[in-house]
């Protein structure tokens, strides 16, 4: 699994500050977490093939999290995108994007699908042959989810010492990759296990913006791969963290280290901060295995 | 006047090419013409003191021309601003912009007015105490109007030596600026011209994108100081310009001759010519004195 980080900033996009965009390659597919304005040319910057993101995900209706979402939708229109596009996110957003196509008569050619949320529970939103992806309610000024992303199980490893070994003939290969045990041409049955190895452990990864410190978010997180937690403010600023419903690095830490994650990646600043190395000093008086996020990073989630 | 290119390319933003948006220095005011994706980080780059922005004119509904209005009316919320805010453009602007404020519950604190338009006739949409702005109705696959901005004659200048030599007193200054004759002490009166000089001539400024080749413009543009016209293709695609409903550079050009204008500007680019000078090119063919607009340019029209 491989996480790039497009924009990490809060409120408003700056000069090498751009707004809350990633892209996560999982399995081989390309997913995109929130959209804000500018995002189509932090693609484009990192070359990426627009064509290869299939599935969308917003986690709520503040500009510096989908602003840039109509501008993607119609840059794939006029590069005749032909796959569907499916878009995740907060009811209401099927409305702004389709009332600017409708004003514009720029329809896409291909299939826009949306999958507008309302529940405050966590609910599986894509059950994909080699992922899923669950809703994990945030508490913010608006309603808000993050995102839990599971790799599924991958087929067994076959054991080629092994299988040479018994001299197992490669029709039964599929089957081997499956679990199941094989029967030899002498009748003979061989278990599963002494022909395969365990395929890599599944990784997960949890994005979680905007939110206030939410102590119940550590149980839908728990063990997963990676988290990324906002952290727009420093302690110093923790009554304005309460007001604005957002955390510091220290409670975004906390989520962490209650959930037992991996590994722990912070972002969405606030832009009064000139230097940041005091949010990884105060996540890591809770969680030791803390990075930054920043503007076209990549982090590879093992 | 001063002209600044904020961006000038056609279809979608990419890296170096941004999409249309200018802003206008006229009479001391700012307004803004057009809003892509992305302007908002152009002003900043530029330097521009968003808060002297007063009044914003969209031309059309294609995501290229408005698509970084709503970031824009978001960023001037969390700047602080109060002064009032006017945005004019085609009827479901307002719409558009209000559906987001309120899903995102973060309506402005300063006052934003909308002007919608859909006459099809040219009308003045704004009468400034220094200036007057008056649509172009162009024609485009949706409806779209371009801007006349016309600077208001200033008051008439003093002549200070003849001033000085008739002994005018300060307090006639004012009636003098006014173009009125004033008395002297002695009774004698002296007419306005021997004591003034004329003002600068008003200068204007037309601005037209996007639109195909419309001949009557010309008329409604007649001897401006300074045009903008689109040019988004070249003569080898005049079939694509008639199909999109956009220009050539040979069709503005037609427009500025016929409208013996003082300078033509080109812009709103085809991303498919990697190399520009042929837009000088085929349009000096018609008109001589014409620039290429490129991302943030000035022009001072004087």
């Amino acid at each position: 699994m491989k996480l790039t980080i497009l924009g990490c900033n809060a409120a408003t996009p700056r000069k090498n500050a751009q707004t809350t965009a990633q892209l996560l390659e999982i399995k081989g597919q390309m997913v995109l977490i929130d959209c804000g304005e500018g995002t189509q040319l932090q693609l484009r910057k990192l070359r990426v093939k627009f064509a290869r993101i299939q599935h969308i995900f917003i986690s709520h209706l503040h500009g510096d999290h989908f602003y840039g979402l109509i501008g993607l939708i119609s840059t794939l229109r006029l590069l005749g995108r032909s796959a569907d596009l499916h878009v995740y996110g907060p009811k209401g957003i099927k409305e702004i994007i389709t009332l600017q196509l409708k004003l514009a008569k720029s329809w896409t050619d291909y299939k826009l699908y949306f999958h507008e949320l309302d529940s405050t529970h966590s609910e599986m939103v894509l059950d994909h042959e080699k992922f899923t992806v669950e809703t994990l309610p945030l508490d913010h000024r608006v309603y808000t989810n993050g995102y839990l992303f599971r790799e599924k199980m991958g087929p067994r490893k076959i054991n080629q010492t092994a299988v040479a070994t018994h001299g197992v003939s490669i029709s039964d290969m599929e089957n081997l990759k499956q679990g199941k045990d094989i029967s030899l041409e002498n009748g003979k049955t061989i278990e599963n296990h002494r022909l395969t190895l365990d395929p890599a452990t599944p990784k997960s990864y949890a994005f979680c913006s905007d939110t206030a410190y939410l102590p119940s978010l550590a149980q839908l997180v728990k063990g997963v791969s990676c988290l990324y937690h906002e952290a727009t403010f420093l302690d110093t600023h923790q009554d304005l963290a309460l007001k604005t419903k957002h955390s510091t690095a220290a409670e975004a830490a906390r989520i962490a280290a209650a959930g037992e994650v991996g590994q722990l990646i912070l972002g969405h600043f606030s832009s009064r901060y000139p230097d940041l190395d005091e949010f990884i000093a105060q996540a890591q008086q809770h969680f030791k295995n803390v990075e930054l996020a920043e503007d076209g990073k990549q982090f590879l989630i093992a």
